[in-house]
């Protein structure tokens, strides 16, 4: 048997940092819905070419799947662990056109796979959380706009630092790359994409290789410059001097996200024109986000609008999205203990038990039942300890009350206490980090609302 | 690029689909966190050699990954898919058992694959709700009764067929076969396990086979024979005539077992001493169920308790656990049309757009941002298309309402509408399968209860 060792790269969270994890997912998955998307899931697995199909950068991640018995029905096409959740939807599209309406507006929150090198807060396995629209033939631009505020509506509810969505547009790059005579689209992006890690100087020796000369190196650095959280930005770029139809477009397109941003989420949306993203398929707006304070740290959110990634070669559904990466937000606020749970298990209630007798324990369970029944969540004690055994079994949880069944005497409870039998009969609770102990009925004490479920805040 | 086609065995559904599979796992997770169960995932890998100890019928079910790339980091632990929770949530108890409270309760629900040829209800990729308890060193009997009543609670609130939890204890049958000679106990288990496929005789035959006389064989089949939903069943294995201290302390267990089922969920949870359960490491109860009328289908949600899964050589953590099939459950309900949800969108209701000008387009966001400030899921129409098209955009959708922004004209909203904007001045709402219309103010207007969230019911 092999050791038991964590694995790198793939993280598993103790009770209480999983309830920080679901927290994040239940609170995104609100939003989402909020805005009206539908929820899909898409099989973790897709053919190999089709994963290989994005990009050579792909490749190196992909995991394979094969059985370990083998045997005659793995004669069936290769399958990989998908890598993100943007090529299976694209997929999911297509094949599922027929039944969809359209333009369609899904979410997705499911995990994907990718076989790098792990490194602090970049994971092997991982959890992503992604809205996308997609229509057929064309899609309308207030699209674009919609999404970051969608993500913002999502950040104002959870415990994340500030943060800005910086935005650009591939129509500006394009046009305006075009418009100087640079034909090599993607490899100037490419090239420019890397100016935050190399600085200037690197880039404008590589875009020199390229075969760019000195003044086209020079203005691709002057519009990767620009950034701004209003319209300014597109005079500012007009002043650079060049013209082309596809930078007008794009200008336009992007002034148009950051007046919906500016109405919406004021000083969260952001121009920012060094923004590349890696991935060849988009062709408007691109997305990335940073955390004030942690931009060292990448983006934590991200997409972009893609025209031509689902086609079946007739029709075509472009789309755009953006994905949150939950895990690489939890890596940074868990690791750097950003934010914490207020307990480690769902139980609000330890209901104690008198001694271990069949009747003592079906008290203790119909006191559980009778809460349960009213949505509070409790265990019953495991064994009937010492009474302070118990309590610490509680506090060692972070269970915020323990129940005593018929610890007042047998109380006034003799008439009209219902149907729920030995409940209600003299029973105390107490609050274990007050000590206060008070006469309780299962049938309508009710808890603090701040204690009914765990609860996620940040750490200050 | 690869066709676009299903994979046989990776289930994906539509957004009608999907939110009936979203609704039985926000079920499953309400009540297993009512009754105080923990949240965790593990990792979807585990080394394969742990994968493998589990008996040559695991081995032909593991999916193994690796890099498309390959490369030196290949050099690890070969790494599998996980075919259950409950080996990976023995891994996880032995790593993190320093940090984890015992009696440790976790539930679980996640993902497993299977490299099985698909099948009716049989899945390569399916989720799994599980939950368990486990403790250091010893077990307490009382969670062997609770693990059915968990369930029962889960069903109870779930819109699924008539129900039979049937539960045997390992100790039953290791007793009464070591009481009559025989002591291949797993072998024996493994031929009386086949009594429902390949019926008495043929059983007979096999027990003969392997070494069984025929009285032998007689005295297993008539105690596979016995099934009540009380404790009769006792006396009737006494009955019998065996004799032996391990059946006696397993007559005792499935004694309490039943009366604890009997008390909180009649009629539901019945001993059937012919359940074996495929795995080795059960050593008391076990448990089965079946969907009444379904009983060909097999069973939905199985279990039982293991006192040596979990070991590290000095100290055991003896468990029990029982496991929800809930894409099995959802393969028979969607595969039969016995179930439905009101519609396929989280949207409650759609904001129809009166122009495409920036200042409509405004004014039906202020509309969407009010009614979701209120937890009112929609979503703003896509395009200014004329009414009856943006009606029917809703109606394809289900979404029930539509709401026309100053519909009403100038109405009475010029005062005190707010800081919602241009919201609340003389909106009107459509219920667009009654056709009423009424005014409406997007920061006071309520949809009745059920329209709020999409519902699903059983198709009867």
């Amino acid at each position: 048997m092999s050791k038991i060792a964590p694995l790198s790269g793939f993280p598993e969270y103790l009770p209480a940092d999983r309830i920080i994890e679901q927290h994040f997912c239940d609170v995104i998955r609100e939003v989402f819905e909020l805005h009206g998307f539908s929820s899909i899931q898409t099989r973790s697995v897709e053919p190999i070419e089709r994963l290989s199909a994005q990009g050579e950068d792909a490749d190196k991640e992909i995991y394979v799947i094969s059985r370990l018995a083998g045997g005659e029905h793995d004669r069936e096409a290769r399958l990989g662990l998908h890598f993100d959740l943007t090529v299976p939807f694209a997929r999911y599209v297509l094949e599922h056109a027929g039944q969809l309406q359209f333009p369609f507006r899904r979410y997705q929150i499911q995990q994907v796979w990718r076989g790098e090198r792990p490194q602090e807060g970049r994971y092997r396995e991982f959890i992503q959380a992604d809205i996308d629209v997609v229509d057929v033939g064309e899609l309308p631009a207030h699209f674009e706009a919609e999404m970051p505020l969608v993500i913002a509506d999502a950040f104002a509810r959870l415990p994340v630092p500030d943060y800005v969505i910086g935005v650009n547009d591939r129509k500006i790059a394009e046009g305006f790359y075009r418009g100087i005579g640079l034909d090599d689209i993607t490899g100037t992006l490419r090239i420019v994409d890397k100016l935050d890690k190399i600085g200037a100087e690197a880039v404008t020796d590589l875009l020199r290789s390229a075969g760019a000369g000195e003044e086209q190196a020079s203005q691709c650095l002057r519009l990767a410059g620009i950034r701004g959280a209003d319209e300014s930005f597109v005079d500012r770029v007009r002043a650079l001097g060049v013209t082309h139809p596809l930078l007008e477009q794009g200008l336009e397109s992007l002034a148009a996200v950051l007046r919906a941003g500016a109405a919406a989420a004021p000083g969260k949306i952001v121009a920012d024109l060094k923004i590349a993203r890696g991935l060849d398929y988009y062709t408007g707006a691109v997305y990335e986000t940073q955390f004030v304070g942690y931009e060292s740290w990448g983006s934590f959110c991200s997409g972009g609008r893609y025209d031509s990634l689902a086609s079946d070669g007739k029709v075509s559904y472009p789309g755009v999205g953006i994905s949150i990466g939950v895990s690489r937000i939890l890596g940074l606020l868990l690791g750097q203990n950003l934010v914490r749970a207020s307990r480690s298990t769902p139980a609000c209630v330890l209901v104690a038990l008198v001694a271990e007798t069949p009747e003592d324990r079906a008290r203790s369970v119909a006191v559980a039942t009778a809460l349960r029944r009213r949505g509070i969540a409790c265990e019953v004690a495991p064994t009937a300890a010492k009474f302070g055994k118990q309590i610490r079994y509680a506090d060692r949880r972070g269970i915020p009350f323990v129940w005593f069944p018929g610890a007042g005497g047998d109380g006034a409870g003799d008439e009209g206490s219902g149907d729920t039998g030995f409940a209600g009969r003299g029973d105390e609770v107490k609050d274990i980090r007050s000590g206060e102990q008070v006469p309780a009925d299962a049938t309508t004490w009710q808890p603090p609302a701040d204690d009914l479920h765990p609860t996620v805040s940040r750490v200050v």
